[in-house]
């Protein structure tokens, strides 16, 4: 790995990789690896080389062009050498990089500085880019792994912006959600476990059921149940005594279909249902009576809409306090299962390095199922 | 009629008649006409006689106890003959009054007003009734006639107060509404209409449609649409044609099922769709892309909360503000098809009104199919 500081006088840009595509369509027919020079550096811009990169389920739907957040498509990469057209897009939404190279007046970054994405649509599937000031945020990055840095942007914030935008969490407070073993769910575990405020988890039934309930509760999940455990009679009294007879507050939903509908009935007057997802593919039933008479209210959250609505400061300031308040350690894995794909290397072809790309898309099966893959950024 | 004056110097209270229960169940099986006397009077306290009260599906479903707003049970009536019990609760929830005495000490009101009731579970269905004054709400009763004052206080506040809580309406936006027959749909056309918001109104397709279009159009809708053209694929296009592009700020839903999830279709961005009933007993589904990347709000709206919750001058601010808004008039019938009930007669046995009463619930339909009954008290 090369030193994390170099000087601007002797700065020469790289060669850059990237993933791209011309048009939307099936990411095995539309996605290329693609070469392409930085632009040269100006007084208010900056270098940065990628350091890790994950492939999320809607960078996928984004390059099919169903995703509600457009890639930037840009004349800036050239042209694909079999190419209908001259804008490229580069996929990929999340990542972390390192700031190589600054122009003169960016105030505030310096070279070394690791920064994620201000917003969707950047195109985060590469090993260089040129980029303003206000397409990063810079974080503190003594506290945290490379690979939780490449994956706090998006899950970790989503987690700490519902539970903190939608009710007033006091300690002892109680959370029910959905989907609890996803990305999202243990990040929202462990920020409500140091709050101290109580989580309730609904996980799928499987044949490894108490080895995710010891996971889960090492994470810091108050109590759990089993989406089967959820549609029994029994279920009514075992969450009132779990709670003490005091309101679920928040409810977060990423599943949808029945176990959506079925969560909704635990929620205490006034309470909040957030969805965020729907993994389960299927939409949910409202009964009116929760909304007329219990005065539930159903919301939606999304963190691409939350960052283009939010400034800078904002930005970094959650950050900060994501990152403290998770507790990351460098050396282990951290929450979520995922593998690491060794990318862009300067000596293999475009050719090798679309089909590593391919495959660890295969491997993540959209996200829903697989193993999320991590490119980590070779040079 | 008597005159709407009386003196307390030669005040004597009358006998009152009632619908009583002492306890839940079918209606026919648990009202009663009961004949009880008023307590005296005292120097906090005032006397009313009703003049008209309806029949409401809610006041049904009350004496059944699966109504969430309870009636009130008193040991004050004296029990029935051949009661259980010594407490009984009067039915009914809305109804207007005249105060034909009061104690000394009650400020602001005075023998004349007309009152509605301040709350769920007074019991309106009885000729007198003592009450404080924070029992009752005081209006302007020049500008309004008899029914619509006795039903004022549910179906014209609950439309008033869905249009202007959620979202701010400005001259031009665009509401959409299903059920917009119903009362408080038709409340809904008239108050919109007021202001030069637009509506575009869903009804139940029926053989004599062009005449309900017709009746609604006289009240001020701007677009009507029936549910089986809800369901055309050209439904798109026309609502873009009638809102010129704008996004539909508020959609409201008293209807559930497969025309509810179809409304909330044509919600703009960041849209609030808020139910407040569910004539078709269904529940509706939720696309997690509407709560999510279109951001709408799916609320619930029941004026017996707000009406909990609010103080009697915001509840008095209220009422003369929808009775200016809804421009009564007090010699036609107003908004709404309805039947005159003649009840409560003093020389008609108790037997006799429990039929009248029985045979006028029937009618009724418990209000979503029949024409809704309203008593009008006779002295």
């Amino acid at each position: 790995m090369l030193s994390r500081y170099r000087f601007l006088s002797s700065y020469v840009p790289a060669k850059a990789r990237a993933m791209v595509f011309e048009k939307y369509g099936n990411p095995k027919d539309v996605l290329r690896a693609h070469t392409y020079e930085l632009p040269p550096l100006t007084p208010t811009t900056l270098h940065m080389r990628f350091l890790a990169s994950p492939i999320n389920p809607a960078d996928i739907n984004q390059i099919e062009g169903v995703y509600p957040a457009r890639p930037t498509f840009t004349k800036e990469l050239g042209g694909l050498p079999d190419g209908e057209h001259k804008e490229l897009a580069v996929g990929g939404n999340e990542g972390v990089a390192e700031i190589i190279a600054v122009g003169d007046q960016v105030k505030d970054l310096k070279v070394g500085d690791w920064v994620i994405m201000g917003r969707a649509g950047f195109g985060t599937w590469r090993t260089h880019a040129a980029a303003t000031p206000n397409d990063v945020i810079h974080f503190n990055s003594k506290e945290i792994g490379l690979i939780q840095a490449a994956t706090l942007s998006v899950n970790p914030c989503t987690a700490y912006r519902m539970l903190k935008d939608f009710v007033t969490l006091k300690k002892g407070d109680f959370v029910i959600q959905c989907g609890a073993n996803s990305s999202v769910g243990q990040s929202v575990i462990q920020i409500a476990k140091a709050w101290d405020v109580n989580t309730i988890n609904i996980v799928r039934n499987r044949p490894d059921i108490e080895n995710l309930k010891t996971y889960l509760k090492s994470l810091g999940a108050t109590h759990i149940i089993t989406d089967q455990e959820l549609r029994s009679y029994k279920t009514k009294e075992l969450i009132k005594e779990w709670t003490g007879g005091n309101v679920v507050k928040l409810g977060l939903n990423c599943v949808g279909g029945e176990v959506a509908t079925e969560m909704a009935k635990y929620l205490g007057q006034s309470g909040v249902y957030v969805t965020y997802g729907a993994m389960s593919r299927q939409p949910f039933v409202v009964p009116a009576s929760h909304l007329i008479f219990k005065d539930i209210k159903f919301l939606g959250f999304w963190m691409s809409r939350w960052n283009k609505t939010h400034s800078r400061e904002e930005k970094e300031e959650m950050l900060n306090e994501v990152i403290t308040l998770m507790k990351f350690k460098k050396e282990t894995p951290g929450y979520a299962a995922f593998e690491e794909v060794l990318w862009g290397n300067p000596s293999e072809s475009n050719e090798s390095l679309r089909d590593k790309f391919l495959d660890a898309l295969d491997k993540s099966g959209a996200g829903f199922h697989g193993k999320k893959q991590i490119l980590k950024m070779q040079y």
